[in-house]
């Protein structure tokens, strides 16, 4: 998408050299922009270690290139299978990171040393282009809840999101953004309520960031205001994204998204969650039992990062010395909660019906 | 309570000299314990709009005594008037304000001038004793909740919160956590969770202190994940306070507390509201149509404040240029989700008939 009018995407390979990466520096938004020039399997690792590049289809991009920059140096089989090692420990617990490098993996072993290099660009090529046109689909196919709540209420649309699911996390559109930047696109008036998504305020500095310099209306509130918002009729429907899916449509997503549905469905909001296949976990049912809640630092909790007076990145403390703190990283939506879910292949309900009309269950 | 062993109140008249008051300086929290001795109407109007005191019953008491030390020097009518005008623009919006100073002028009116200096102290340290016994009351009237989920539970109880209705917010005691020290006094195992409680953070800061302070287990969370705890049965009582409650027994109270309602409703968890008798509106029926809620400024949700590395209180931005910011500071939950009120008069249904077993409605 857009920022201040120039088109980017969140990595691209550099169009004068042909091999080297560039990513944004995620870790200075949104108060600078800044990319970074990937040269080699060190700096690629790093990028997604340090969090320059967030987001699972971001990192698993930034992971498959980083494999194509490790071959440039030795492109044998060791050299091949310690990359994949390196990158692959670099956040252990994202599932597209592991599902990119396998399929690096699976292409890349197969050829000739003298094959591979190209072949390693070429399939880096087409996991962004892939995700791409992935997330432009989940636009198309979500852009018509909007035009309805349009053609419904005569009036600007306002949809509330929470955490980051936008271009940022993605190559390019985003997924629960992607539907957003789609009517945007084609003209329909609308208004973004940004939850400002605590502890990590994911929220108010990616979203707000990226809508803002898209030129999308938005206003950030603090995560506790959209129930009241909602009682007021001031959101026509709600889009988030979702880390993890279950095959009866349960969906885990940052902590508080479960909060959202609660007042959406106690004010017959719309809510819906946006999603590509690789986030649908044919194994689980239940998903308040059964997906397991990283718990994070609670430092995340007990101190927050902005910009201080001096133009710095600043961390203050919340949390008085001798309080613990808690940091509960996600929560489980239940189907009934969800108006239906926004996939690359459609719309569907958030059931096991409605997920069996859009995909082949695997054995 | 109790600050690391020794009974505070918020304010109270000093013991030697007998006619200034100290107060606790509430804008140093939960960073450094400060005391402010207040000895003329300027120190205590300042202290109330400079939120060195808040909370409404605190601020209605500082209020009174603010009267007293104003007739101490001038007690003729004109000075009284004028110090009961000056004390009720410090805060125009809090109605225990209001309450304290027209009862101050009803009682002192028709003095005589040389009686007026110590019936306005009797009456402030009436006002501040009654607010004691009140708030002893509701933590009476709320304890049984707590000893019951022990019973039932057989193990800690962990009661969740929101804001701060502690004692800072009053005289002494609290209104919801009053149940919560009574309970922790009667010597059953309790663990508090204490939500952050965006934009403004009292609950991280004042309630994670007052607790802490007191010796009471605790841990702050992020606004977000009340609902996810109370998926996993982490959560055994809901217990907050109100701004306002209507006459059907619709609760107004800080941005967020609905979204903890709803949770707690959708997961089978008691949800009680505690206040006192002034607390309640008996002129509104529908609280989510007919109590008006505040919409203070954009900058609580852009910033936060907070203890930086250097040991100052230091504030960020957390919100990018461009970006607007909104801030409703109250929301309102409907009766349908209230377990029950915990009054000074005992409990009762959130109800038109529950508040009319428990307090005669007004003419």
């Amino acid at each position: 998408m857009k920022i201040d009018g120039t088109h980017y995407r969140t990595i691209w390979p550099d169009r004068g050299d042909g091999w080297s990466v560039h990513v944004i520096d995620q870790t200075k938004l949104p108060w600078a922009f800044e990319t970074v020039r990937l040269i080699d399997l060190a700096m690629a690792a790093h990028a997604i270690r340090a969090m320059q590049v967030r987001g699972a289809p971001l990192i698993g991009a930034t992971a498959a290139y980083g494999v194509a920059l490790a071959l440039r140096a030795d492109p044998a089989d060791a050299a091949l299978e310690a990359a994949i090692a390196t990158l692959a420990a670099t956040r252990p617990t994202a599932v597209n990171l592991a599902w990119a490098l396998a399929r690096m993996g699976r292409v890349l072993r197969p050829l000739p040393q003298a094959a591979r290099l190209a072949a390693a660009y070429a399939e880096a090529a087409a996991i962004a282009e892939e995700d791409v046109a992935m997330c432009a689909a989940i636009g198309r196919n979500g852009q018509g809840l909007i035009a309805e709540a349009a053609a419904r209420t005569g009036r600007r649309v306002n949809i509330l999101t929470h955490c980051n699911a936008g271009w940022l996390a993605c190559v390019d559109w985003g997924t629960a953004i992607a539907p957003i930047y789609a009517a945007h696109e084609a003209g329909i008036a609308l208004h973004v309520w940004v939850d400002e998504t605590r502890p990590r305020n994911q929220g108010a500095s990616l979203t707000a960031y990226e809508l803002g310099k898209h030129g999308i209306a938005h206003t950030v509130i603090a995560d506790n205001a959209g129930g009241h918002l909602m009682q007021h009729g001031q959101v026509d429907l709600v889009i988030t994204g979702a880390d993890r899916v279950t095959h009866i449509g349960d969906a885990a997503n940052k902590i508080g998204t479960y909060l959202k549905a609660l007042a959406a469905h106690d004010n017959g909001v719309p809510f819906w969650v946006a999603l590509p296949a690789s986030t649908i976990d044919w194994a689980i049912g239940d998903g308040v039992a059964g997906i397991p809640i990283e718990e994070r630092s609670a430092e995340e909790v007990a101190t927050i990062t902005g910009l201080g007076a001096d133009g710095r990145l600043t961390t203050v403390q919340l949390v008085p010395p001798g309080s613990a703190a808690a940091n509960p990283a996600f929560d489980v939506t239940p189907a009934r909660l969800i108006s239906g879910l926004i996939t690359e292949r459609g719309r569907c309900p958030a059931s096991e019906a409605g997920l069996a009309a859009l995909y082949h269950r695997p054995a």
